[in-house]
């Protein structure tokens, strides 16, 4: 029967050049969904975590979801999976856009790159295995010309996924880059410089006719059309303005970081800086949709300033506003898209890379970085300018450049013992820019989330500020913010619910389109066949949450790492509506842990890993 | 010639029962000071550090100072020392009184005791030896009434250093208490479980005529009376209402920690606790001083409350009313004399008690603590009898109290991950109440203090107040209490100057009688005969700084270990004088580092242990 995936993945190894297929069972795609979850299985299984994340025998793996290129609202994901260089737990980064679901006809669901190739090379799938290329013409290049060299080579039914100088350097917070100028991201965990490491350049994927067949197309079809109202009203604001239109409103309630979260309001800052801003700037040139997606949150701006002045780029994220607005007191909307397309050029993760630009920004006000350390960079709050030089070195890994590529709680090592107070970060990875201090449940959030500091693996803020009704995944609506009642079972459950998105290849701005678990199992039935509840959707959720947990643990992870820099937890803020606030970290861990039914030290316990099917003494080879 | 000292220590093996004499030569004396500096020699040259605290084996020492027991003013002290059961570092813990300089008439320097007894015992020096008497008859008693039963065997001529419950049940905040009723503390770092563990309820010494003679009599009684007139005039406060008259400006000035260290400001409360206040209540009974000392800051009080009604007791110094006062937000001062009434019977000290009573407060008011775990016991920030009921329980390690019997930061691990944040320690032991966000070089003190959170290495803020300018030692006087200029200087200067006293046998508090070091030189050469210039005896101070420092680097100090918990760094208070200041410890600590020649790890260099004369490949054994 038909359903919807390939049920095999290639392996690639760069130091010999050997490539095979290896096929899975079906079972494995229903009980991990493909995805960031089928990867964390094999990774786990084959003990890869043990090895160092830059070492030639790591492992970088690519995969699809189950979901990934089928008609299904938002199946335009792939995720990028590993050890992170930047943290040494565990990484994903998943991205949209239109390469996965190219990926998804070349014949694999997967793709495990081992070893590491003595000169640059890109890889090529064209639906009938993989090639390894000479990328010799292509290193040094940024990411769009990246593509566009590829595409000179190959046509322009190729789609790249690229690093650029950023990965190419090493810098720990490098991304990895799909689509060319189309950029679009997997950001986080420096994933790119795993592909530096590699001397990995690109992966170009040739469209190849459709994706697997589904097993009731019918069906999808129906139940496809069945939520698309409620996705486009519901998610009319994201269609407007993008992620960047919510900068007011995650202003007004407190939850913005602004001057390395030490301030609570900005209010005219963030005015400027809104997705409202720029499009009554003209700054808007049009629209644009991943892969089968309705919302159309992504935003094509102009930019107006910097070296790449006059070139057409992807509006900025909210997160990367916050980064290189709030975060750095620049309330210049046009800073923002010429640091925004730096950073995709270069490959660099916009939450990291504007964490490390705060960061220094903050030592620059204490004179703890001289100007003569600065390389004559003015690092005052606000000073775009010095955004823009800054990245480049970032990038390069040149001179103040170099510590800060390393990613905060490296740079602050770097630093030591001058700078320990200025980092906001767990478990290495910079936080996202969702104040923990305005929705308490993102502490939580941030601090058991299996990639480091990520709001992706939670989104709660969603549910505290109404966005998302908790409702709808069978929680009250009416969280008080500052407090802590019910936040921990909060945070539980979402976190188990988007663990189903990286691996099924969906997008979790679903969420804001009132997308429930039941719609997403009637569409995983329909694809596969199989008849998914609701129930067995989120219990697959919750044992890919812990997979990641397992492999964490087995790395040296526990209670001690469930935690934030002491910014967050000690230091509250004197203005806005979170001021005064801190969140009880503690308290709500103990009852998240007895959720989880983890230990009191984190750890999961014999039942729930039995429950789950991870008790992989039995279960996995 | 005679030089004040024995030149012999004695030591004493409580598993066999053998004791034994060593000579050390003349040199030692000059070059450690005798007391903690001494003793810290003989520990770190033979490698006792590498034994842990509450082994059979583990060594406790105690020293006198060569000015112990002379005509010199306030030559009162005794180091106990050896390796904290609380912290794991190096102890020393310094006490006046009598007992000292009793000690000093007995023919030895010092005690070094190993070994473990398989019952209790005490030890008695009559000034021809040393016999290990049994302690059946006293274990269990306080500390009070231990040396009560003493004295009713061996005769009123008799003083005892002795541990009380809290010190027999292995409380790692335990205390050695000294001269009964007239009690003193050795009281930080835990030394009383370092004797419990050894089954040695107390040290018994017999007055055995006077100390050693000096060397220039005629000299020394010149010197001591040229300072006479400034020590009587410029210490009058602590002679009229001894520490506890403190409180009200110390409040004023925002050093008071409030409510386990989250407020700025108790105007009202302080004024009700203050020693003003407390003579003002008819509470003072008499003054009392130590031996040889001038300045009388010792207040005996009555007792109004608690089981001990009636009594006369110890008043409670600044810290302890800080502790008992101000951090739990109790203004009743019955209270306070109680509890410290209570901590001296069961030997506990009170800063460490009064902090885990705070802590557990802070718990209680966020539900951390249910009234089932504390045994019924209403914890609300004031309760002031739960206060006196929680302190037995601590002193016995039950229920609540064999957490809190730990310290804050393995009260903290015990609570974790519930109770982080509302730890104040560095290197595990709890600060003293002296805030750096109040005075920015208490800071860089408490970081880098070699026991771990002690105030007394560095007693800064009183030069940052202006009780004792800095300028007597030849530094600037006015310090801007929030910046950090000159505070790493500050904070280096007065560690090397405070160095001396433990060493010496002198109090500290002769710099609020502006004793400066040229004063204590020409009192260190007239007992001694030799020719101790200022410099050499500051130098002196700073080996003993780095000697100590050594040890613990042994044990794994660095520069990630120099630090204060979250809540000092990264919380700053709203009102009081300090609203707003956090102390930049990291820009501090590099140019404390550079001033001392340690490494940026924070390991003395090369170039300091030659000056030294710590090249201890060379100089030691």
């Amino acid at each position: 029967m038909s359903h919807g995936f390939y049920g095999k993945f290639l392996e690639v190894n760069l130091s010999t050049g050997e490539s095979r297929e290896t096929a899975l069972p079906d079972e494995d795609y229903r009980r991990y969904l493909g995805g960031s979850g089928l990867a964390a299985k094999i990774f786990y299984q084959r003990g890869y975590h043990k090895i160092e994340p830059l070492a030639p025998e790591a492992p970088l793996l690519v995969f699809t979801g189950v979901l990934t290129g089928h008609s299904v609202p938002t199946a335009c994901k792939a995720a990028f999976c590993g050890r992170s260089p930047a943290t040494g737990i565990w990484a994903e980064a998943a991205v949209g856009g239109y390469w996965p679901s190219v990926f998804k006809t070349c014949g694999y669901d997967g793709l495990i790159i081992t070893g590491k190739s003595d000169r640059p090379v890109y890889l090529y799938l064209d639906g009938s295995g993989v090639e390894i290329r000479s990328a010799a013409a292509l290193w040094g290049e940024d990411t769009y010309s990246t593509q566009d060299k590829i595409r000179e080579e190959l046509g322009a039914e190729v789609y790249v996924a690229s690093i650029g100088p950023a990965g190419e350097n090493g810098a720990l917070i490098a991304a990895i880059m799909i689509d060319g100028h189309d950029a679009r991201a997997a950001g986080r965990c420096g994933l790119g410089a795993a592909m530096g490491a590699k001397n990995l350049k690109a992966i170009a994927v040739r469209r190849c006719g459709s994706p697997p067949a589904v097993a009731d197309a019918k069906d999808l079809t129906e139940a496809r059309k069945a939520v698309m109202p409620k996705l486009r009203e519901k998610a009319k604001g994201l269609t407007d303005f993008g992620t960047a239109g919510g900068v007011p409103v995650v202003e007004r309630l407190g939850d913005l970081p602004i001057r390395n979260w030490t301030l609570g309001s900005w209010t005219q800052g963030a005015s400027k800086v809104s997705g409202q801003a720029m499009v009554e700037a003209g700054l808007r040139v049009k629209h644009y949709a991943c892969f089968s997606c309705p919302i159309r949150c992504g935003k094509d701006m102009k930019v107006e300033i910097g070296p790449y002045r006059g070139a057409i780029a992807h509006g900025p994220e909210y997160e990367t506003i916050a980064g290189f607005g709030a975060m750095c007191l620049n309330d210049d909307p046009n800073y923002i898209i010429a640091a925004n397309d730096l950073c995709n050029r270069f490959g660099l993760d916009t939450i990291s890379t504007s964490s490390v630009v705060a960061f220094a920004m903050e030592l620059f006000e204490h004179g703890l970085i001289s100007e003569a350390e600065s390389g004559g960079l003015d690092l005052s709050w606000g000073n775009g300018e010095a955004i823009l030089k800054l990245i480049p070195l970032i990038a390069r890994r040149e001179g103040l450049g170099a510590p800060l590529s390393l990613g905060v709680r490296k740079a602050a090592e770097h630093f030591a013992p001058l700078a320990q107070e200025f980092v906001a970060e767990s478990k290495g990875l910079e936080l996202a820019f969702h104040d923990p201090r305005a929705f308490t449940s993102m502490a939580v959030v941030y601090a058991t989330a299996n990639r480091g500091g990520c709001h992706l693996e939670g989104l709660t803020y969603f549910n505290e500020n109404r966005a998302v009704p908790a409702s709808l995944i069978g929680l009250k609506d009416d969280y008080e913010p500052h407090g802590i009642e019910g936040k921990a079972e909060l945070a539980k459950k979402m976190q188990d619910y988007m663990s189903v998105f990286n691996a099924l290849g969906l997008c979790k701005f679903l969420i804001r389109g009132h997308i429930v678990p039941a719609d997403i199992a009637r569409w995983f039935s329909a694809v596969t066949g199989w008849d998914i509840s609701e129930q067995e959707l989120l219990h697959a959720g919750e044992r890919l949450f812990n997979l990641k947990r397992l492999i964490n643990v087995d790395l040296g992870i526990s209670r001690k790492d469930d935690t934030l820099s002491p910014r967050l937890l000690a230091h509250d803020r004197r203005e806005g509506a979170a001021a005064g606030s801190l969140p009880h970290l503690g308290k709500m861990l103990v009852q998240y842990y007895d959720l989880r039914g983890w230990s009191a030290e984190g750890i999961p316990g014999h039942e729930i890993l039995t429950d789950l099917d991870l008790d992989f003494k039995r279960h996995v080879s």
